[in-house]
């Protein structure tokens, strides 16, 4: 140990994350079953440069993102690591706008950057799961119905525990809080309306207060966050509240439309609701709106969240582009669901079999069979180490693969191996002809 | 165009990539098939942070990547981009040696970053795709062997055009300069090496010549490089240079070993061969190096790269650790692939089929399809916009996908649909339960 003490720091830095083996697997088999899902919903895929032009990512922020954007200086060049994937995309639709068709729908994973100071369930360095589709001048708001088929799709085959897709209209809070006479403080009483899951009632109407509203439109406002029930329910009380105002009219015209849109997709009812509290603070957004909670786990917030914006690339280019998409924070994701057990690893390696020669003579048979098993798509590999056979088994054991293929003496001879299932410890020879059929 | 004066530049900065839709769909199942095919041998993925303190990517490394690297400070920490993922492995292996099994066999694809001065066929942003097989105190010369036929395999799945595997050994010129007492020039002389293929006979001799070698270390080398042929003739020349020296006769020792070892692993014979010439300029490799390039395509130089070191993580822990890999720089190569029209792109969508709804009354019939498609694994997607049905066919037709399913009035009433084949124009209704077969 003493040796070490003049060595180099190589503990990860605080706020990154890098995984073990055999949780590094179970992460990538849900990236990838995110991937699929999105492909098979048309989405194609983008990866853009992970650093961007410093002018590009702060056009599009506020005063927070300059404090935790990575920041610096290459030759003449003020570049930063981007922060998230919606103004990368903003970029490049800007970029290669006469190279792409519209609606243009794009998927993208990829890492992030945040300088944020570290605290639980922080990451500096985290993925991201963006998708978007992207309209031309006009975009359908079928397209917002279908992001709900999609958020349930993925879920359902990450066989994630019960979910349910919040759904909301910006437009219905704008339009309240403009007919209230209250658009200076738009901003404030969002982010206190994002907040009520987390305070009493109590807490909420004092936060309220805090703002100067005035006892009838705190009421107002409460009585119109109370509305809750099925959809049927909530937008008959929404017209019953005859709120006067063109943009709570719009908003709720466009909800009624994309919950009509929803029944043709054929969610289970189970699945989605519509949550008037959903405010999704950013500016952004402009429409519909999405949040995404696991039933039973509270704790955890949303897990996938998203909505409609007007204004994609208004800082770059002069054309109109809207669009609709979603988000899903992997990283966090992954790192909660292994903290409640809900997702646990297998093994830590990809060899459904490992191969293990007692002795050099036995390579040539041990290779052979690795490319039968390779050829047979099973991932396979040979422990061609020296060692006690002891230590080859117990490295068998600690990689979790689900068989070791045993060759020594007896099997050089005839065309036959020793099997070994590493789960319930039973052992066989298999006949080389029949092993692709014992082992699938 | 007047109102775009003033926008922000958000051209992809020089030296960096980002790919159309086609290219990146073309891009990406290049990296898969790279990814599936280390994963059959066995090898784990690994996803380290893009960002490393500088001290622990500085250790290990000379002038010319300080220069090269992005470092900026956030807060106190002084923070760099990494520019290979050796260095990221190295640190990884040596954060968590107490749980990992050794040989640990990892496979890694990611980006790495080097702002050197752009030009053709240099980025300031590429992948790399690398696996590393690493030894705790020893590692078998059957390992350098396995590389072999993973070079191999992940160039046959590419389906590349025909490709020769360069093996050598660094003792073997290491131990020829030792033997000739020229030990103090060897990184100048491994330079000058490097470029053989590059230079005239003439010049390469100049080039030794000026670094005050002997006319008789000049002809012993020269004599040495310019031995060829079948690799049972290249050893047998080896042996009757009769060189005394035991750094040579170790090379000479484990060349042999590693390519007897390659026969077990059935490579074609016409796939590999042994090349003296290649040095791999680097101190870093200590026995086996490699090389592999495309036969009959001279100017994209080597696409893959590696060899066996001796000493991983010196710097870091005072553990042995040694092992040996390659990388592929897969962007560099794409775009080699890509100009000499080796590779094609085919379709800018994963949809292998576009439905197009009429109007709004057959969204509900578009979206029971695209469910029934997707139930099937046909990646599909639904045109919903209103537009003239031409612009509809054009979008199948810019996209690329390989069938259209028309949904109109007719459609609506019975249980079939028009599918339309895009490639050869044909147009025929198909019943629903018919389509599947239909389509796959």
């Amino acid at each position: 140990m003493k040796k070490q003490e003049n060595k180099i720091n190589t503990k990860v830095l605080p706020g990154f994350v890098e995984l073990l083996p055999a949780d590094q697997i179970l992460f990538d088999s849900m990236k990838s079953i995110i991937e699929k899902t999105y492909q098979s919903f048309g989405f194609i895929s983008l990866d853009t440069p992970l650093i961007e032009r410093s002018e590009v990512l702060l056009s599009k922020s506020g005063g927070e993102t300059e404090k935790q954007i990575y920041r610096f200086s290459k030759g003449d060049n003020d570049l930063s690591l981007r922060f998230d994937l919606t103004v990368p995309l903003a970029r490049y639709v800007s970029d290669h706008f006469n190279d792409l068709n519209f609606p243009f729908r794009r998927y993208h994973v990829g890492k992030v950057f945040r300088g944020e100071r570290p605290q639980k369930g922080r990451y500096r360095e985290f993925y991201q799961c963006d998708i978007d589709i992207v309209g031309k001048d006009k975009l359908s708001l079928v397209n917002d119905a279908e992001i709900l088929a999609v958020i349930y799709q993925v879920f359902k085959n990450l066989e994630l525990p019960p979910f349910i897709i919040k759904i909301n209209n910006r437009k219905l809070i704008n339009g309240l809080i403009e007919s209230l006479g209250l658009l200076d403080k738009s901003v404030e009483i969002m982010r206190v309306i994002d907040k009520i899951e987390k305070v009493s009632k109590k807490d909420f109407k004092i936060m309220l207060s805090d703002l100067s509203l005035s006892a009838k439109s705190i009421s107002t406002i409460l009585k119109f966050l109370s509305i809750k029930g099925d959809t049927s329910y909530i937008l008959s009380e929404l017209d019953a509240l005859k709120i006067q105002n063109e943009t709570f009219s719009a908003g709720l015209e466009e909800l009624k439309t994309v919950l009509k849109y929803v029944k043709s997709f054929n969610l289970p009812q189970e699945y989605y609701g519509v949550d008037l509290s959903i405010a999704r603070g950013l500016d952004y957004y402009t429409g519909t709106v999405y949040e995404t909670s696991l039933l039973n786990y509270d704790s955890i917030g949303s897990i996938c969240s998203g909505g409609r914006y007007d204004d994609l690339v208004g800082s770059y280019i002069s054309q109109k582009l809207l669009g609709v998409g979603i988000s899903i924070g992997l990283t966090r994701l992954f790192a909660q669901l292994q903290a409640l057990k809900i997702i646990k690893t297998s093994k830590a390696t990809p060899s459904k079999v490992i191969i293990l020669p007692f002795a050099e003579e036995m390579f040539g048979k041990a290779i052979e069979i690795n490319r039968l098993l390779r050829g047979a798509d099973i991932a396979s590999e040979v422990y061609f180490e020296d060692d006690k056979f002891k230590n080859k088994i117990s490295y068998v054991n600690k990689l979790g693969s689900e068989f070791s293929i045993i060759i020594g003496q007896d099997e050089l001879k005839d065309n036959f191996i020793t099997l070994k299932n590493m789960q319930n410890g039973n052992q066989e020879k298999v006949d080389i002809n029949d092993l692709i059929k014992k082992i699938t």
